[in-house]
This record gives C-alpha cells, structure tokens and sequence, in this order.
C-alpha cells in the first residue's frame, strides 16, 4: 500500500507514519518540512501534491488548524480559519482526492474530541470538529469504487497538554492515538468515528 | 416573553409562530416578507434587526440555505453557501445577539436530522447540521447571564416531502416539530440537540 500522510512532522502524523512503519510506502508530506509539502487551505497546492505522488492507496490527514479562546473574543478570521484550514482544507482533500485513490482504497480525516466533549473555549474548534464527522458520514455513502472514508477523533495528546503546561492526566499516549489511524488503515470500517482516547 | 422567530413565514417557522400562540410576544421576522426583514448571512443586517426589536427574551432561528446534491457536482460555491448561510449565520446571531438577550433568556438554532442520519447527497448538509450541534454544544458552556442555547434537528417535515414528490410517510408534521421548538423554548435545557421525530 501507498499512503499520503498530511501533517506527517506533526505531533500526530510522525506518530501515525512511525506507526505504519515499513509495512506500507509512506509518503509524508507537510506545509513545510517535507519533501512533497501541501498548503491544505490552497486546492492548488493539493492538486500539485497529488500530480506529484501519483496515485495511492490510502489518504490520511492529521492536518488543519482551528483557532481555541473564548467565543466573545473569537473574530470572523478566527471562525474562517478553522472552516477555510481544518475544515474545507480536510473536505477539499476528499474532493480532489478521489480520482487519485485507488479501488479499495481510503481517506481517513481528523477531528478531535472537544466535538462531542466540548469545553469552555472550543466553540469554532467544536463547530469545525463536529462539521468534519457530519461530513465523512455522508461522504461515506457516495464514495466509488470502495474507497472508504472515516475520522479519527483524537483525545488531547499527553505532549500537547505538556507542552501547554496542562494536566498531562488526562491525555491520551500519541502512540495509542496513532494505532487509531492504522486501525482505521487495515479495517473495513466506513463513514466512522474512532474515538482515539 | 418577547421573542424573535427568524424565517418566520417558512414551513417550519410559521408553525412555531402558530405553536407559540399568544402566550408570548413573537417577532416574526424573515428575508423578505415581514415587517422585520433579516439576512443571516449579513451581520449589518442582523445588528439592524437587533436594533429594530431591542432586547428580547428568546432568539428562535429557523432559517438558513445549504446545498443539497451528489458531493462531486457540488460546487466550492455550494459548500460555501452552506457555510456562510445556515451555519455563520446561525453563529453569528448567538455572537451579535448575546448582548441583545435578556437574563435567563435562550438561542434555539436549527439544524436537521441529516446531520446523525446522512443520505446520499446530503455531505454539504450534513456538514453543516453537525457544525452547528457541535457549536451549540460548546457555546452553552459560555453563556453569560444565565442564557441557554440549543439545537432542534427536525425531521424531514411532511409537507416538504410532498412538495418534492417524496414519500411523505417518513416524514413528521410541521405541528409536532413546531412543538419541539416550544419545548426548548419552555424548558430547561442547554447545549441540548432536541431531535425533533
């Protein structure tokens, strides 16, 4: 198999391909530190990524921003970036994608758990969250050839909540986070959420 | 109470304005053909409104467009739509209408069933009823004063089938998802999606 892995030098996507390991071709790709590099709010740069690896077996995203803070201080660019990057951004790749997966093969987006666990702070990162499983659960039953599509909803990763000088308690292991990813890689699952937690 | 029905003369917000009856004091407004016109998708619009009501007690919202067709005819203008229409705009009426809300008073936003039940052509849809439930959800956490906020998903509404030459015997009547709409209005609950089936 051939797999696309976008935000690949992230906390969760270097995870996801070390996961992966030698069992299938990785193809990382991020906004700036990999070979191929993708800009997922720019459908241009998303065409050129996929001109470029060719056809694949499977896409996994664990890409996209969405901005955290008190809705009363959110402004419209904070709300927009979060639908134009994590949303749109991860929607486009299964658009333009789908001529480039093979039969049989897979997207597998990323949300997050602050959409069914919101908390105070989350409102356009819940919105978008919640927006990209409502999405790939329609998706999911118009896709051809196969090709499943399906969301990992990660839990805060113990790392992140350390580097944000959180409870690291209540986190998730990054390497649990990623086994989600390949569970959803190698399974049948389709138009799901897998709860990373 | 005084309240603002918005999409007041549509199939489901004519209903709530019936069901509400004279116990309160609604404001029916709509995009063209009350006395109170709004557009969702314009915030100058919206402030204009606010301004032309003052402070009330409940904000219902039945309104908003999203693009209904296969996910690979839909266009980036049709998710936009979706987006800028039925989800923004339901947004920025809790951010522009929090100030305009009295003390114990409520958000009811409309979302749809396909949301948690997609349908071959709904991605766009889906997309947005699952944003707008998981913005609600979030929002409530940060309400001030006591204000709440829900979601109705309302069932595909009989008429609405019978108007597009669908099955109607899966449909619910206007009268029972109006009902819904009052429930939340009267009640307790918040950051609730109240499917109204």
């Amino acid at each position: 198999m051939k797999i696309i892995v976008i935000g690949a030098t992230g906390t969760i996507g270097s995870a996801i391909v070390k996961a992966i390991g030698t069992r299938c071709e990785v193809i990382p790709v991020s906004l700036s530190q990999s070979i191929i590099k993708v800009d997922i709010a720019d459908k241009t740069s998303m065409l050129r990524m996929f001109e470029t690896t060719g056809r694949v077996d499977a896409v996994i995203s664990a890409a996209g921003l969405a901005k955290f803070g008190p809705m009363t201080s959110l402004s419209d660019a904070d709300f927009a970036l979060g639908l134009n990057n994590k949303l749109m951004g991860q929607v486009n790749l299964v658009r333009l994608g789908i001529e480039h997966v093979n039969d049989n093969g897979s997207f597998t987006l990323t949300s997050g758990i602050l959409s069914r666990r919101p908390m105070t702070g989350s409102t356009a990162i819940s919105l978008v969250n919640s927006a990209i499983e409502g999405f790939a659960g329609a998706a999911a039953l118009e896709m051809p050839r196969r090709i499943r599509i399906n969301v990992v909803s990660p839990n805060w990763v113990v790392d992140t909540l350390k580097a944000f000088n959180m409870d690291p308690s209540i986190g998730t292991p990054v390497e649990v986070v990623a086994r989600a990813y390949v569970q959803v890689l190698e399974g049948a699952m389709n138009g799901e959420v897998l709860d990373a937690i």
